[in-house]
């Protein structure tokens, strides 16, 4: 039920898509796609729509190069590689993932430092005036402060760098995945991310720079990778090693898992994040080279705690990177404390699917919006920010102030505060009051977890006030997420899941010796389980997280409960926003209808193939390139005499060559007289095979003279010669499960016969060939049974 | 080098292990496999070795089937699987998961009581003869009683289930990569593994429960995936959904999880255990169910310490579960102390590469005392239990007596004891005084561990007394790991890196601030890691072992820079453990000059394939069945007419019979009387897709009359239509990625020739025909280019 309804959303995104882009082309002058026949057709044939949004941007997406390109070229050049040239590589290899490790510390240092001092500034102003009873002022000042800075986020985001607003896990799924996701690890990203995120938190806005240093990450070690931006790159020889999709592929998860230890400071949780969670393929020696770039994350946030400690770091204080400490509770529990650890767990399952349904929905309309273009994205924006703001400020007026106990009030925590951060703040209280609500809203989110989480002190906040923070906050995590800046979901999620917890620890508090902070850490661990339905890692971030190990059991339990329950209503978080950005991407259990359909009845619906020869005429290779859109072309050899057979006229199938080699071959003008074959040094001399990992390159830009239209080009040398087949009476699952497993890009289809005059390739499959969604367009009847799902 | 000799070692092994076969069949009346005529033949063709050492016996070794077979009969019984058996088979894998952990915990518990009681008591007489200065009496009680234990535990494992013998990790680890281990996961296996690692621990050998525990949980997961033992199972309908090997590798990765999780009372790090260590493959699902199971086990051995706190339970106290607690000490270091952290993982790796060297030879030189027979394994345990309990009574008497000084000892632990446990025994000392050394040496493992990691005591161990504890447990630990008990590696390399590294901090003390207990634990991780390579999952089980998140980082810096150390020269131990026991293990990553050879080169020295038609004779299936051991045989089709092409007379591959189902066919007489094709109703009267998923069989029992050999049998309904095929022209290193990444047993190989009389299918690939070793064999020039190996 709820998967017909996503589709049909879907589809209507897909659609609402396609309306953008063609607006897009009359005023976006870089988008010049011919996308508008691939478009088009769309009834008997698998159709395979190229187009997605990445961050907020439409843009066209292809596939990874995952797979290793084994011609002649590159074994040469595996061969020719010497053993100094392969340590390069392997100490080129730690050192980025070194760098990557610190300069994501260094620059989650930086957001951290420049959020808590604007921050800190706008609430000391605020509260001076709040202390002089100036209350209009206040407001007018901590709104205005608030709405310049998301203005500029926004605007940086919605001029710059599109690419960089949302939280960009999706898309860093979706390319670890396999899928480019273009403009999305560039410098400008990059920039427009860290100052957007620096903005939007200031601001005070509900969202996290959890989800944007995960991002953040990723472009420090794409750029890394590559050795600069496009347009800037540093010519260091020892980097084409790692001009491949497969490196970057590896720098990336160790960007991501970087990010996510920067931004709970949790290294293994982040190691473990991206394996659970990010990465489609993993390797043991990816485990190992994520964990050491964490290591380096931890190192450099720990050097700068030293620093900080020391009062250099402006009003950076208690709040920023040392989180969420409830590590001083002595967590004493029983077997009969399972009951409502239980029952936190199934509320934080229904809570966090109900989120996801809701958040689908206003996704939805957001999209809507967006698309009447920049000024509506920036009214979202400031809209969003006005409304938190007003209600920031006003609601505090609506809780009762509550005396100091001066027996609860620690050491630490004066009572009341005035200060910028504080567990018990004043705001419009008499002396020795205090505002329970003004300590949650007046304050930064990371302030506000952490009073929420506060541990000892089960009278702090009264019902009524953790009702309407709970309520606020529930609006606030729908509305805020989808808007043109850098968001990121954690914390939002966090905050809605901790004030429900307190709320069922101050209802739960006579039967249960459970603290109610505690209460307050599972529930928020409950509602991230509930939405982002994962268990593990996120077990390991809260233990981390919150430096407590006894937490251990209950925060395991809490987790399967609540991903459990969501489980039974709708797919993850990032699933959700996966499909509505219409990123193909490939998921790892075939649906149980696809073992009914075989490869064979999917690639008859398919458009012929398109071969070529082994040595093709340069108008036809021209020909072929400007009048499809395919990246890859299988090379036959026609009339070859089989060594163990008797007949003459066999076909063989030489390989698949990729149009961005096509391309290198007519810019190189490796053309050839005549019909033949050419030696091994005459290709070394046009190539090398570091030059073949770039896929860069466009037909229009080749200029070929009507002679050498004429002329050959020989593609053995060229042509990949072990691409993966498969018979064509293979199940579209098992086809699934091996272009997944082993990273593919292309599927050649062979035919189950033996004989004469049978081209030997019949087809060719794609990730978009492969994908569910497609294949119902054509095979409507297969989604008859498509409700009994395979579930493992 | 190291490789090359290993090679040597190993064939040494497998040469050795034939004798040892030759001569069990002489004298063992179970095995009467025909493996001679494989074992003779090694010159230009594939060898196939069939043989490896499970546990302690040379057994027969299979793939396993992880692949789906998809037949006619398979595809309609998952057409046919109704939503109430679907809901049911989802329910029974988290019931399984559940009973699992269940298990695991309750015996794991079990094995603590018994060892702690027995050990206790076998301490409490001792230490009363010692205390009357009967100090013989007391020798000959210590040796007789562990003499005792470990004749009871060896014989059991001797003459009951020799696969119970040595840890079991590398045979499972086997397993999960698509090894069969047969008679592993048996119920005799299991009994034999409890009661043998309770009589083996409490004797005080130098080995620990760990491994063990791992084999436990997995035994525990088999037999209940498949409904009970062998020859009494139960016969509940349900289970049959779990009657396939990928069913029950899912189970078994759950059992091995809890194992650790058991051992360790590391939920988090039992299920990183399995994820780096043990299993090849890996998927999301799998994370959360081994997830599910660790927390059971937590709860189980949660409710059992609570239940031993009000004590009911003897003897058990500080000991056993409740692990090396460190948590009380404030870690306090600075970025200056990163150099002794550094000289520690350098020393751990060193010594840990050292420890896999040396051990591997031990390990050489006691297979060949094993192989000479029964009492000679249970010879060479003695010898090592006497050498044990000599040396652990002995050598106190060389240590000098300490004077007790009350103001390091604190409130818990008494100076000077003559309790079962206590930090300062007193042993042969005046009152007032302690023995250090028989503080280490004449007590459990376990609080061996707890005493050497003991905090604020700085002066509590003298130089000499830890040299002379490294030294005998650097013995011990390479003479006891191969004997015939159950064996772990855990405890020994704990035990001896902590002793070296409580050493090193004792030199380092003027310099640093680390506590020496922490110097302890950073040596025990750091000779772990350079010993068996793991990285996540050792830091999350010192992390959860130690209760101290602030131990964190440094722990990570030490196991990063071990793992690498290690690394430069030697594999891990179980690798070269499971080297040594010939078990063909598929690395994750191919050798560089696998890169330079196709499939086709390789199937050209393999014997030519044996393919049968679609519609069979008998006699010549059982002509085929019993003159060659494979176990796929692909079914072709003459003479078809291709829908598309004009040729008559081509061949159409089928796809791919099993062994076990042609045995199956001619077991249920599924006989023709002429030459054609069967309906559906037919095959589905003869045969369920349950019934296929069996494996058992040989066609020796299957009586066939001459009548019925003229017969025909329709193969086309059990072939397997989706095989996984490769072009010839595929280079062996992507051949094996694709087996290993999608868990393959048969790899077809088609010709890259479209031609009529070309066979469609020219080879077959196994497991056995891909690995390194085998392939060098015939191709030796390759090995020349070895030595530059591809490394990530």
């Amino acid at each position: 039920m709820g998967e017909s309804s996503m589709n049909l959303v879907e589809s209507t995104t897909r659609n609402n898509k396609m309306e953008e882009v063609e607006r897009l082309e009359e005023i976006d002058p870089e988008s010049n796609n011919p996308l508008n026949q691939t478009l088009l057709k769309r009834n008997r044939t698998l159709s395979s729509n190229p187009l997605a949004l990445v961050g907020e941007k439409v843009s066209y997406i292809e596939s990874l190069d995952y797979e290793i390109n084994e011609n002649d070229l590159f074994k040469h050049g595996w061969r020719s590689r010497s053993r100094v040239e392969a340590l390069q590589y392997i100490f080129l290899k730690w050192l980025l993932a070194f760098l990557v490790g610190f300069l994501t510390g260094i620059i989650a240092t930086l957001i951290n430092l420049a959020v808590e001092n604007i921050a800190g500034y706008k609430f000391l102003v605020v509260l001076k005036y709040i202390n002089t009873e100036r209350y209009l002022t206040g407001f007018l000042y901590f709104t205005g402060i608030n709405f310049i800075l998301t203005f500029a986020a926004s605007i940086l985001c919605v001029c710059f760098a599109p690419t960089a607003a949302g939280p960009g896990i999706p898309e860093i799924k979706a390319y670890l995945n396999g899928v480019d996701t273009p403009n999305m690890y560039g410098a400008t990203t990059l920039i427009v991310k860290i100052f957007g995120s620096i903005g939007a938190v200031s601001a005070g806005l509900d969202l996290g720079k959890e989800g944007p240093l995960v991002h953040i990450g990723s472009c420090i070690a794409s750029l890394l990778g590559q050795g600069g931006t496009d347009n800037y790159k540093i010519k260091w020889r020892w980097l084409r090693y790692f001009n491949n999709d497969r490196d970057r592929r590896d720098l990336i998860t160790c960007g991501a898992s970087s990010g996510v230890c920067a931004a709970f400071r949790s290294p293994v949780g982040g190691v473990l994040f991206a394996l659970e969670e990010v990465a489609t393929w993993w390797r043991s020696a990816l485990l190992w080279r994520t964990f050491f770039s964490t290591a380096v994350v931890v190192v450099v946030l720990r050097a700068f705690i030293e620093i900080c400690n020391s009062g250099k770091c402006g009003l950076f204080g208690a709040g920023g990177l040392i989180m969420f400490d409830v590590s001083n509770v002595t967590v004493s529990y029983h077997v009969m404390d399972i009951l409502p650890v239980a029952v936190i767990g199934i509320i934080g399952g229904l809570l966090g699917s109900l989120y996801n349904h809701l958040l689908h929905k206003v996704l939805r309309v957001y999209n809507l919006i967006n698309q009447k273009g920049k000024i509506h994205k920036l009214l979202l924006s400031l809209a969003v920010v006005l409304f938190t703001s007003v209600c920031q400020y006003g609601l505090p007026y609506l809780a009762k102030c509550t005396p100091c106990d001066s027996s609860i009030a620690d050491s630490e925590s004066v009572c009341p505060s005035n200060g910028r951060s504080g567990n018990f703040k004043q705001f419009n209280c008499p002396p020795g009051h205090y505002n329970d609500l003004a300590t949650l809203l007046l304050t930064t989110n990371d302030d506000a977890v952490r009073n929420i989480f506060s541990t000892n002190t089960p009278y702090e906040y009264q019902p009524s006030s953790l009702i309407i923070f709970f309520a606020l906050y529930c609006i606030l995590g729908l509305i805020t997420f989808g808007i043109a800046v850098p968001t990121g979901l954690f914390l939002p999620i966090i905050l809605m899941g901790s004030a429900y917890g307190r709320l069922l620890g101050m209802i739960m508090g006579p039967h249960t010796k459970i603290d109610q902070g505690l209460f307050a850490v599972l529930g928020a661990a409950s509602l991230m389980a509930g939405s982002m339905r994962m268990t593990v890692s996120l077990c390991v971030i809260f233990l981390e997280l919150t430096s407590n190990l006894l937490l251990l059991p209950i925060t395991m339990i809490v987790l399967l409960i609540a991903k459990t329950v969501g489980d039974c209503f709708n797919p993850s978080i990032y699933e959700i926003i996966l499909h509505l950005k219409g990123l193909p991407f490939m998921d790892a259990n075939p649906e149980s209808w696809m073992r009914n359909l075989t490869v064979g009845e999917l690639v008859d619906v398919k458009p012929a193939v398109i071969s070529l020869q082994g040595v093709e005429k340069v108008s036809k290779i021209v020909d072929v390139l400007k009048n499809t859109t395919h990246n890859g072309f299988p090379v036959m050899d026609d009339g070859i005499v089989p060594p163990v057979g008797q007949a003459n006229g066999a076909t063989e199938l030489h390989g698949l060559i990729l149009r961005a080699h096509l391309i290198q071959a007519l810019k190189k003008k490796f053309f050839l007289n005549e019909r033949r074959r050419t030696e091994e040094w005459e290709v070394r001399e046009k190539f090398t095979w570091v030059e073949l990992a770039e896929r860069e390159g466009n037909i229009e830009e080749v200029a070929i003279t009507m002679e050498e239209m004429e002329m050959f080009v020989d593609l053995h040398p060229l042509t990949n010669t072990t691409p993966f087949t498969v018979l064509e009476s293979i199940s579209v699952a098992k086809a699934m499960i091996l272009f997944r497993q082993v990273g593919l890009r292309h599927l050649l289809v062979v035919p189950k016969y033996q004989a004469s005059g049978v081209c030997p390739v019949i087809g060719i499959l794609t990730r978009q060939d492969l994908l569910a969604h497609n294949i119902l367009i054509v095979f409507p009847h297969l989604a008859k049974s498509k409700s009994r799902q395979k579930r493992n």
